[in-house]
């Protein structure tokens, strides 16, 4: 079930623990424990992750918690039928989704050059923007809550427009992934699948 | 310089060194020390990441390791102005870039469905499942540097459809971005810029 450290876990300056936490061991729950994930928690992933990079400091990630009943019902209807009854069960359900006017934020983010506002005028350019940063601090957050100690189960089989609809029925933001967020519960992950070789995906010049 | 550790890192199961190692104290480069990287360090690098989740485990993420001064020379002039200082002096620079037909490998990594290769039969679709996983990769391939005791100088600033041409001439792979890699060097970092609130980025439905 569990990663084992080989590898060149060593060279790394990040302790085994560390590793094992946010990568080695780690995995995608599919069922979870009947405990719940607080404000605080969530407070203590972003506060986290918010420093890592994005591309002019745009940070478009925005992220819905859906934590009553009737919020959850309204997701769980437009998820693939293979995710809707761990979306339903989940301790916490997370909407993470990318703002396409996360360019009215960079005067705040972004002060030694007022005018980057501009340079995404453009709302198709601003989309692929806010779509690729979005995207990165997607996998931020899923670092993030490995860091806490909780398990994410993160999902992009769902109805995109239908969610995008209902949830951002102005257009304001685009759904990238919907997290399952918790204690890993019996069962939780299947045996981990295969990783592409370093040789397949690195190439030297 | 250095961001203190202040709100609720207590709350993280992650220790306060691996926090600050990943997130509070890393930073983009703008400059390197005189050190090179190696090509086990990038192993090490990707034996750590790889165990990320991606859609159905799809992988598309593609590093291309610049590493002789011709083959440095021809990103250089796709880059703009702004990072084509950096680009050419840089230990190690890598492309990173999406492979629009990872689908050819899901027999592979997802054996358990012999079928998924089909459900991305779409070329439409199939970019954008590309696009989306691979930034979720760029994102952990950033970490990953990080957690080897490396700055990453993650760019985004570039003529993307010359670097296509230039360096995947068959249309097999779309560029993500370009990430300079190395020991932080003199006045590598301005200021750090300011992150958005937590009340700015999560709400609660």
């Amino acid at each position: 079930m569990t990663a084992t450290v080989t590898e060149a876990a060593g060279t790394l300056e990040l302790g085994t623990d560390g590793q094992n936490l946010l990568f080695r061991e780690a995995r995608t729950a599919n069922t979870f424990a009947d405990e719940p994930v607080s404000d605080d928690q969530v407070r203590a992933i972003y506060d986290l992750v918010k420093y890592a990079p994005t591309s002019a400091n745009q940070q478009p990630l925005r992220i819905v918690l859906v934590r009553s009943p009737e919020a959850r019902q309204r997701l769980v209807r437009h998820m693939s039928e293979g995710n809707r009854a761990k979306t339903e069960s989940a301790p916490l359900v997370a909407i993470l989704a990318a703002d396409l006017n996360f360019h009215e934020k960079l005067p705040k983010v972004f002060p030694h050059k007022p005018g980057m506002k501009d340079a995404f005028a453009d709302p198709a350019a601003r989309e692929a923007s806010a779509r690729f940063n979005g995207a990165l601090q997607v996998g931020y957050f899923i670092i993030g809550v490995r860091a806490a100690g909780l398990a994410a189960g993160p999902m992009t089989g769902f109805d995109a427009a239908g969610i995008n609809a209902e949830f951002f029925g102005d257009g304001s933001c685009a759904v990238l992934a919907v997290v399952n967020i918790g204690k890993p519960g019996e069962n939780a992950w299947l045996g981990r699948l295969p990783r592409l070789d370093y040789e397949e995906v690195v190439t030297s010049l």
